[in-house]
């Protein structure tokens, strides 16, 4: 019964934000008589609500439960500052992800009107071999995590992905050596993501944070330093004190 | 059925993010074997997660689902802009509310370190009458919605909340010929709140735009153009055409 809950919540979308019975009947497959018992003791919860012509849509109730007990919404608040400033100063596109079993899931997403092409949105998912934010979480992971990744059968997404465990294993060590990920075009043919950890507990990645730029327009000595002092400034928002600033390099294998 | 895992999940807050089941179950007043039952399934969709000291919290599932769903994060996302100006601008707390049952919702709240006194959070709310984005709500409701919120009795949160119907009346009257609303000290003697309402559909209110100072430093002929620049930008950033700048005036009963 709540995993037909959670389908019908999770059938609202960006792209589809209100709906008709018949049309949620449709989206989430199951028999109009089902959908409008639970929707009508939905609606009474504040989790969903109808508009002026008829259509459901989330609660701002929803919204509320989910903010409230929400890392992900602490997680955003702290980042957001440093977010804005990775912004202002590069003029590149910055995110904040969250690794969500094998995908990361991005919290927060700050535009850059004038620079390359970024497949991510907020609340938008990318598979963890897809993008440099992942690589991150993977890089930091306990062994044995890391190690069903590197088992996993991971599938090309553009030519410059990287799908075999060799190769993902140097990129890994270089990770932990050097602090952070940087690849080219491996989920975008024309971007580069560079991300950095977010550490807190002294060791474990709570969170990782993207610049996306134009293929070749990388910059690393400026942008890995700039990407790693937010990420430190966010720890200690966070209430955490990020590691001494060498010990990436110690930790290397 | 759903009414308790709506209560489940309301359990966690930015001041209790993490429960074991026993204090789960004291705090939702439900048999641990039936908080048992539902968290185990709630576990399955990934709406609640446990941590490594066995704790329960919310998944960024959770988060996920409601995020993409609301209507919510696109209004703060199409707000943050210009919040952030006004922010920085004035130098005072800037506050973003929706409308829900007889409270307003704060979906953002940007502090500003050195300013006064601001009670509003992130997910908080405040009763309507008790602040002045609500008041704009009130102002700017159909006239049945605005008659019914006259006819309930008002509490006084502070010696200078507004209760009267006659009172209210005055101000909902002014809010509509003049575009916003002030209000000293109403929830917090030390503060005033100065809102501005953010229109769609070319007339409905879908938030509300506040600024927190000082009480006694409204400057409301700074502020006020300030905050409906801002809102306008708003408006037409989630693809509205806001009124035209006299509409408020003419509006007027």
């Amino acid at each position: 019964m709540i995993h037909r809950v959670v389908r019908i919540l999770s059938a609202f979308t960006d792209d589809d934000p209100a709906m008709h019975m018949r049309e949620l009947a449709r989206a989430v497959n199951l028999p109009v008589s089902t959908v409008h018992r639970l929707v009508t003791e939905l609606e009474v919860e504040g989790l969903l609500v109808r508009d002026d012509s008829g259509r459901l849509r989330h609660g701002h109730r929803m919204w509320e439960i989910a903010s409230r007990g929400s890392s992900a919404s602490s997680l955003r608040e702290a980042a957001l500052p440093s977010m804005e400033d990775l912004l202002n100063h590069t003029g590149n596109h910055v995110s904040l992800g969250v690794l969500d079993g094998t995908d990361v899931l991005y919290l927060e997403r700050l535009a850059a009107d004038d620079s390359t092409v970024n497949i991510t949105r907020v609340a938008g998912r990318l598979p963890v071999h897809g993008c440099s934010a992942g690589l991150v979480f993977m890089a930091f992971a306990p062994d044995d995590e890391r190690e069903l990744f590197l088992q996993r059968r991971h599938t090309k997404l553009t030519e410059d992905t990287v799908t075999t465990s060799e190769e993902l294993r140097v990129i890994m060590a270089d990770a932990r050596r050097l602090g952070y990920v940087s690849m080219a075009g491996i989920i975008v043919e024309e971007s580069s993501g560079i991300s950095v950890p977010i550490f807190i507990d002294g060791g474990r990645v709570a969170a990782t944070l993207t610049l996306i730029v134009p293929r070749g327009d990388e910059r690393l000595s400026i942008t890995v330093p700039q990407l790693i002092l937010a990420a430190r400034a966010i720890s200690r928002r966070l209430g955490h004190r990020p590691p001494p600033m060498g010990m990436q390099r110690r930790s290397a294998p």
